[in-house]
């Protein structure tokens, strides 16, 4: 029998450039190389490859997953696709450059936070970050409720700002990391969202893209969650954890429950308001500040390289007295000011722009007793009925309607005491979303012995 | 605790509408409606539902696998999205009408001898038949390679001539089945096209569009096919014999051989002359002569809904005389010349059209011996290379080259005895397909048993 000329290679080699064998290489379970990863993503930017196969690949990868190795290269790709930031070629001089991210969850406000305490620290903070979608809120959609702030900064004066006064809250521009932006336009339509090498490489493109030292990311789990199960969550962090610091980034991981919102509050004016009463030093939401000073306080270590616990509590201290001596909002206004916030409406010297045009409605119990478990995410799909959200991404936000005085696991409810009250446009919107609001609270009777996790799990 | 409102009704009634929500469905593995089948095929063809959409549906299908109600649904639908033919409604009296088709191979010409041997049993063969793609040919490229012939047919002029002559070799028009079109684009340059039911439903919804009353399959299993196993060919015979049973049309599948080319011939024009010397009583192709003669005589016997093995052994026999007596070919001249053909063009007067501008080579093995098997697919490549396929659906072809008096497995090779022959543009295109050829035949030694399958395996 006469030997059999090998094809395989010539063959591999040529088709590599072609992308419907990229798309077969994954669906049939094989690995993809940096090169093809990068064809992809430049052909996505370029318009080179067209949309529908660059879908049929993001379902294969949903399908057949991607290796960690892959992941890095996915996102290195993403990155490259637009400018990023990069401190060392400027006037940065020594400075440490960090940032914190989230998940996402319902009430989850603590970036609002952290930011003004992390530049008390004397860190940078060059935070791009979201817009909410879904039942869960976003950063920037909160901040821009406040009447004139603007998050979409150039470049340049995103740059600026930063080195100026030490932090900026961007929004991801045309520019920054454009691959992410159309892959996710795309996976938001095709169903392939929940993926985690393809959330990895979103999240960490971003993140790695504004140039940081350390990151400290929340990775959420429970009813209000994206990832649901603290299994998944762990799974992701852990994934984040490893491409982060294979390109050299710090970075710590924090699996936190989302099981019930975050603090007392759901909506964008109420949030802010909750934030600023934090920085006022009141103690009125202590588990979103005790959240923010715990992530602020580790992200400040594990710039620092510090890694001890004294180092830790003294941090975490110092931290506490800003917001208690009011530093944290000083910082939280000049931020603010400088992005267009008028700096009464900040000081609350006006407060028309937090209630807007809304009436405000209590929800009551059908029973007395005790909250036992909170279906988290219809809470946030309340606020989305109620106009506080975004179903899709181009959907206009009423930033005044939302839940306040939201009772926690463990709290009483009564004829007296309601589980939240509601902020509503219209009394017809409020009895919209009565019924799923109370029925996201489950009331047990109060000599239940009613379990309380706690609010960070654990640390990857 | 207060029972829980259920929303998942609601819910999935709003979602449905959703193409995303239907990705995720069938992304999660859950069945796909009726409706939601529709709407996806509907969406498809107005321009409604992005190609992105349907693609990432496509790759889902491809991971998830559809039933054969699922499968029926969208074919119906495909079959729906244009213009169909209803013999019923027409001047057709009690015409019978059925047809016969092929999943395509490497020499694989049974359609041109089948069609004359059915028109000449008194059925109508309203045949709408494909282009070739990859390493196998297509029915509508051998029969354009005869000058003059056009299969671009009017859906009017293509009734009219199956009406007053029993029969026509017809061209998928933009108004037949065009969703089978644009999903099949799509697949194509998405990795979608190796997926069991989207195949069926591909091929299914154009064979029942045709209104067709009984349908025979050539099913092709081994080394020059597409679907490669025999258990791959079983199941798609065995899905393809399901869903059209289940819409009232009679079929009967066979499963055959492709592990050696059909034939002494590949390539357009060559192929043409290997039928028309069948069709001349010629003795020179065997197999693709009993071939012919089978799946004719069993689906005349089909639709005529005659059982018994001696009314399939007359048909066999009357089919056999009309292939020896001129009858077929005949038929064969009256349909081409209605479709455009030059009369001496077919009666071989003039003859130039068959080799056109090519020069004809031998390809010898490296040892002499016998053929034991053959790498049939390579076969198909060397075709394209030589310029007689298309590697993207728009390239033009050369009708003209080809392979010819190609050994078959048990037969003996030596230095006067070649391979087979090759017509190529130039001497230097030969050249380049020459070893392809070569390692494509295993030669063994003559004493080596050489064990020859059956070319039809079974029926199913």
């Amino acid at each position: 029998m006469p030997t059999k000329t090998i094809f395989v290679k010539p063959i591999i080699k040529e088709v590599l450039l072609i992308p419907q064998e990229i798309i077969r290489k994954k669906r049939n379970g094989h690995p993809l190389s940096e090169q093809e990863l990068s064809a992809f993503v430049s052909g996505l930017v370029t318009g080179k490859i067209p949309d529908y196969q660059v879908s049929a690949l993001l379902m294969a990868i949903y399908f057949q997953g991607m290796s960690p190795v892959e992941t890095s290269f996915l996102l290195k790709a993403m990155m490259e696709s637009g400018i990023r930031f990069d401190w060392k070629t400027k006037e940065a001089g020594s400075k440490i450059f960090v940032d914190k991210h989230s998940t996402g969850g319902v009430g989850d406000k603590t970036s609002l936070i952290i930011l003004p305490l992390l530049i008390a620290e004397g860190l940078n903070v060059p935070m791009i970050a979201g817009r909410g979608l879904g039942h869960t809120g976003g950063t920037l959609d909160k901040l821009e409720s406040i009447p004139g702030v603007s998050t979409q900064l150039s470049p340049e004066t995103f740059t600026q700002q930063v080195l100026t006064i030490g932090g900026a809250f961007g929004a991801q521009t045309l520019e920054f990391v454009p691959a992410d932006k159309k892959l996710y336009a795309l996976r938001d339509v095709t169903s392939t969202v929940e993926s985690i090498p393809l959330i990895v490489a979103s999240i960490m493109s971003k993140k790695l893209g504004e140039g940081i030292g350390a990151l400290v990311l929340d990775v959420k789990f429970g009813s209000g969650s994206f990832m649901g199960s603290l299994d998944r969550a762990e799974e992701l962090g852990k994934a984040m954890k490893a491409v982060g610091m294979a390109s050299g980034c710090l970075v710590e991981v924090a699996l936190t429950s989302m099981n019930q919102p975050l603090g007392r509050t759901a909506g964008h004016t109420l949030e802010v308001l909750e934030c600023i009463e934090i920085m006022e030093g009141k103690n009125t939401s202590q588990d979103t500040k005790e959240l923010s000073l715990q992530l602020a306080a580790r992200l400040a270590c594990l710039a620092r390289k510090q890694s001890d616990a004294a180092e830790f509590q003294k941090t975490y201290e110092r931290m506490n007295r800003s917001l208690e001596d009011g530093t944290a909002l000083e910082i939280f206004h000049k931020v603010l000011v400088k992005q267009g916030a008028q700096s009464q409406s900040l000081k609350l010297v006006d407060r028309s722009w937090i209630d807007g045009e809304t009436q405000k409605f209590p929800v009551f119990a059908k029973t007395k007793g005790k909250i036992q478990s909170i279906e988290t995410r219809n809470l946030g799909l309340a606020l989305l009925e109620l106009g506080g959200g975004r179903k899709k991404t181009d959907d206009k936000i009423n930033p005044c309607v939302g839940l306040s005085q939201i009772l926690k696991i463990g709290e009483a409810t009564d004829s007296s005491q309601p589980l939240c009250f509601v902020n509503a446009a219209t009394e017809a919107d409020f009895e919209s979303v009565r019924d799923k609001i109370v029925d996201a609270f489950f009331v047990v009777d109060e000599k239940v012995n009613v379990k309380c996790e706690d609010l960070i799990h654990s640390w990857l």
